[in-house]
């Protein structure tokens, strides 16, 4: 029985690996984290049964308690990031689902790490801010750092089998997201109904639109750039809009091994949760005959600009991706408010990667503080405009 | 330094199997054997200096010696079936490429096996006629059967890292051949000038009529289930007309894994020799950007009788699929004679088939003796006709 907390229970790929671990007798769930959604914690609690919960939101303490106490909820109640932390470094867990979006990941990750627990990881800012030291983290701690995302899931089950030095080069693949095919021109048309529709994939508001922008492979990029130990020049990106081949692996012999399945979440989820075994399908099977073709071009990173900017700061490295990654988070809630318009997002973000620049070392204490400063300084900059 | 011999060396794999010998500093060549293609055989004795030869046509066997001669040769020469037989178990050699076309490669590779050499296996025919036997013996000889073929080197490649009971299915991509989207009136017209031209691989005739017909598929089929022991209903063939994705695993969980490159022998070849190791490249660059779409559709078994055939031998078991495969063997020489029609290919087979039923338990001895009745038989029947 493979014991499991989830940080971030009540978002997408939180509720899909409740799913998962329903359907799947081998799996338990022991700890799980809301930021605000009771509703939620109260249907997993009267599922699942954990034996820790934890609320972040802290205007939803109150709401919170009264919960427990309406359900008679026998297992520890936390809060805030102190909880978050508690509940990723539970004795009894083995993996700890990471599922919650944005920097605020990144404490909780690495607490999880030092307690010896294996992460699976859906919170791609952990990497894309603090690579680099997480993967020390994890090294020393001899814990495996199994992704979620499809597209380095499909590079990690392509990785099976193999050695390091047989890499030759990774291929990500990306759909190209609502506004693949389109101009710079039109993105400046682009509203946030537009850039909440994504063609393959239902999932959160904040990577929605960062699809839309290719900043999510950007971020994927850099992110298969310390996943993998892999560099810059050896990545690369190839729309292919039926997201079917979930990514792949060029060997030195110019062998490619890819991965595909049907878009869903659950099958990554899966595989991370019963590494290094495969269990018996949740997700459905792929009809490639009924998808019939399988397209793949160039990406245009002129229009899509902050695909190209985080080659460029995942190049000048340090905290030049923590700084890109911290302006893009605060770009897109400032978007999602209606506060700017959407292609401002990629101004904002170039501009604050040259404004932070030379921070010196990298530490995670300077990632926790560079992401405060760049968050202000776009919010100063850009809210009032 | 990985020791190899090559039973065949003057056909496609077997000159592919030396480009590759060429170009790594890791293989050496020990051993060569050639049906009557003397003018290759100096070339081979002259550039890899292998300690022993063979020629297999007797009518071969005078020239044979003045050519050693001629080059002050300090090797072995041996002659005929015992020839290729004796380059097939060579003391220091470790790896057989099995790569001579047709029935006349299951006695040497049984040698080979019994001998302790591992099997590069690119005679397909071994398997379709002896799977069981054959696969038998290499386990009870701990010897690797390591396939060269295209597909099953992809289906190999793409089960690196997994276990058996983890299989789904296995989906063996066909390129369709030159009949691909024809039907069967079309197939009354074909000409052997028509059937001798495949879109994706330049092969040696035998193989070309077979990919035509798509036997080639259905012998693959049943190599595939005898080399991953897969049952018949857990293959699936689909058309690809790229012949890009050189063959699929799909697992239990519903995630697929492939393998891609360029259409290049080379490719399988390398990985079968250095196995378990990936060298460095040999064959060129996949280039997905350029190819731009992978499309797939179901096969029209209809048209291409044979693949259903195949299936249908491979079900009924015992001999059956070895009369299919000297049924046909037969047929294609006819045909490539001149002395039969296209279309009567897949009529010989399935009527061989249905001739040859019920001959029992199925030994070495009998699939060798079936072999020379079945031929007789098509001879018989057809030759005259």
């Amino acid at each position: 029985m493979k014991k499991i907390s989830i940080i971030g229970a009540s978002g997408s790929i939180g509720t899909q690996t409740l799913d998962v671990i329903r359907k799947e007798s081998g799996l338990s769930l022991i700890g799980v984290s809301v930021h605000s959604n009771l509703k939620k914690l109260k249907e997993i609690i009267m599922e699942f049964h954990p034996s820790a919960v934890a609320v972040t939101s802290e205007k939803h303490y109150e709401e919170a308690k009264d919960l427990v106490r309406e359900l008679e909820y026998q297992g520890e109640l936390s809060f805030g990031i102190e909880g978050l932390i508690h509940i990723a470094t539970l004795h009894e867990v083995d993996t700890v689902v990471t599922s919650l979006v944005g920097m605020v990941g990144l404490k909780p990750t690495v607490a999880a790490i030092k307690a010896g627990k294996n992460i699976a990881l859906a919170n791609k800012e952990t990497l894309v801010a603090a690579g680099e030291i997480v993967m020390d983290l994890a090294r020393k701690n001899k814990v495996s750092i199994l992704p979620v995302d499809s597209e380095h899931s499909a590079i990690f089950q392509s990785l099976q089998g193999s050695k390091h030095e047989e890499i030759g080069k990774i291929i990500l693949t990306a759909s190209g997201g609502p506004f693949r095919g389109r101009d710079k021109a039109y993105l400046k048309t682009v509203t946030k109904e537009m850039a909440l529709k994504h063609p393959n994939w239902v999932m959160g508001a904040k990577i929605t639109v960062d699809s839309s922008t290719m900043m999510n492979k950007g971020l994927e990029v850099i992110e298969a750039r310390w996943l993998f130990d892999v560099g810059y020049d050896n990545i690369e990106v190839y729309v292919h809009p039926e997201s079917i081949i979930h990514s792949m692996v060029q060997y030195r012999d110019n062998s490619i091994i890819a991965q595909l399945g049907a878009p869903d979440m659950r099958l990554p989820i899966q595989y991370a949760l019963n590494y290094p075994l495969r269990s018996h399908a949740v997700a459905d099977e792929l009809d490639l005959l009924k998808i019939g073709s399988l397209n793949f071009h160039k990406p245009d990173t002129d229009t899509f600009r902050l695909l190209e900017l985080a080659y460029t700061a995942g190049r000048r490295g340090g905290l030049q991706t923590a700084v890109m990654n911290s302006a893009n988070e605060e770009a897109v809630e400032l978007f999602l408010d209606d506060r700017i318009r959407y292609y401002r997002i990629a101004e904002i973000v170039e501009e604050a990667m040259d404004q932070f620049r030379d921070l010196g070392e990298i530490t995670l204490d300077k990632v926790l503080e560079t992401d405060i400063h760049v968050r202000d300084y776009v919010r100063r900059k850009f809210k009032e405009v």
